[in-house]
């Protein structure tokens, strides 16, 4: 295993440690895993997080415009509830807290539990769960479809609403909103190693991909022989395009990387993406290219498409500072 | 070769036009392979470019604050002349122009020749060499050292002056200042394929990584068993601070992906870099971490320090608006 590490038990409290050393709007609330804002503000507080492995997801995104605490599990695990409680706490300020969940079994039960804590303790919480991925209608760790790139998306208009001042049920409005125009589907090329294992997780020949595969290596829709990058953009956007009628309507597109992935085809990609969509008279408002939800080194990608209104719109544009969006 | 392409000979092309569609602040001027600001300001122009294989560089550096155009050759191979000098022309405005060249021998024959092109045609043309890697002295593509992610520094630095009015030898001695206190050094762990060979360039065995390594797979210092995050991180800065004396100084870090490397390792990474520079009295005053500079899908990183004083801190901190570095 060719890894930058020290000792696999600690990679996450290490990473986070080096994340809080990089960026100084950042505190990193040691043992139990969350990265929150250095500068609190008098606002709805925004929750995410997840197993780790999925950097810049979630802690990436904490700062202004975006979220307020990042939990993180380990590495494609499901941060305890103690950790959750943490993160709702340090985003609170009095004026409630949205959890925005990815629809994995272990993260609802577990940010359910939290919440469940946290209203005792007499924080107003309430909950969001993204379920953008169109692969498959259930999966090895989640009821329905899981929630994956798009929850960036939701970080991202959520976020805005509560540095607008938005209150929690306008917050969760906005979040739900933009849940249901959100839709993705991916793919995979190589597996990835988790740091714990030491081997990697699945394996595909040399020549094969596979359609609608999870972030996590949960199995997907088929596996294919490899494709091109036309091929692959028309097989990816029929699943999405299938499941939501973006007709006539304008868009915000994410050409996600998987993390092995080089920036080089994802523009490839997002080549034949816009030119599919621009042929179907659907118009891109604004396009996302990059690693925004990763599986450590899997190479691979996915597409989300978020249909926007003009309240979507102003969200998505409205200023963010985080390490890993800014505008 | 798993790769999301459609035709090597394309995926240059491609990979612009797709970047063109992401980006509405980039024009891609199609067949000489430029990318350009699509709104030209009236100061001196900014130029750098090279061997394409290295996203986000150089053309992710394009937009207000940075470059005024990027030049991209085919995979790992130098751009023509011709194409230099329409990167040259594009990003004219009347107050000359800078070019930012890495050193590659290819590299460095062609931007001159534009440079001297662009002069018969009346342009005011000068140019500034990068040599921040401290591996070897010499190596496979370059006499003396080669240019490797410490011109993303420069690419802020010199842009940052020129969008603040300076003239034309102002911003050449503002890069040619932080050129001479930038020093790099990376390591590799996996080869990368190019898209038109199909093949990796070279092999590492599963327990071996190459110290030293150059950004197309040039020989370095020594091959080496893996090690822990704590023990490279010390290895890569040893060779650095030998080279410069950064002791009590103030420092901007890089901590550079090649491509294949996830975020976490990195930012495991960072957390023993700023450790052991702590320990020696050099304080970090900004870190950049991520993608800047990579190859292809290459796992690996680099680490770039720049020694700060108040002039070099103002112009890394002015704004800056491009794909791949806003702020």
């Amino acid at each position: 295993m060719k890894k930058i590490i020290n000792s696999p038990d600690k990679v996450v409290s290490e990473m986070l440690e080096g994340m809080e050393k990089a960026h100084k709007s950042l505190r990193y609330v040691r043992e139990l895993e969350v990265i929150t804002r250095r500068e609190k503000s008098d606002k709805v507080g925004l929750v995410s997080g997840g197993g780790s492995g999925h950097e810049p997801s979630h802690a990436g995104y904490v700062g202004k415009g975006m979220l307020d605490s990042a939990v993180a599990g380990n590495v494609f695990a499901s941060p305890s509830p103690d950790r959750i409680l943490k993160g709702i706490e340090e985003a609170n300020s009095g004026k409630g807290v949205l959890l925005v969940i990815k629809n994995y079994s272990g993260d609802i039960m577990n940010f359910e539990m939290a919440k469940d804590l946290a209203v005792m303790d007499g924080i107003e919480v309430d909950s969001v769960v993204v379920r953008d991925d169109v692969a498959v209608p259930d999966s090895t760790y989640s009821t329905g479809r899981r929630g994956i790139a798009g929850t960036v998306f939701i970080h991202k208009i959520a976020g805005a609403r509560a540095e607008a001042g938005g209150t929690l049920p306008e917050v969760k409005a906005a979040a739900e909103k933009a849940i249901s125009r959100i839709r993705s589907m991916g793919m995979a090329m190589t597996p990835c190693t988790l740091p714990g294992v030491g081997k990697p997780g699945f394996s595909l020949a040399d020549d094969e991909i596979e359609i609608g595969m999870g972030i996590h290596g949960e199995p997907g829709v088929n596996r294919s022989h490899i494709l091109s990058a036309e091929a692959l953009a028309e097989v990816l956007l029929e699943k999405i395009l299938d499941d939501y009628d973006y007709s006539g309507k304008e868009v915000a597109l994410m050409v996600n990387g998987l993390g092995g992935t080089p920036l080089m085809e994802l523009y490839i990609l997002n080549n034949e993406v816009e030119r599919i969509l621009s042929a179907k008279g659907i118009k891109v408002y604004r396009t996302f290219v990059g690693n925004f939800m990763t599986s450590l080194e899997m190479s691979g990608c996915s597409l989300t498409l978020m249909d926007l209104d003009d309240e979507l719109k102003e969200l998505l544009d409205a200023p963010c500072d985080t390490p890993a969006l800014k505008g």
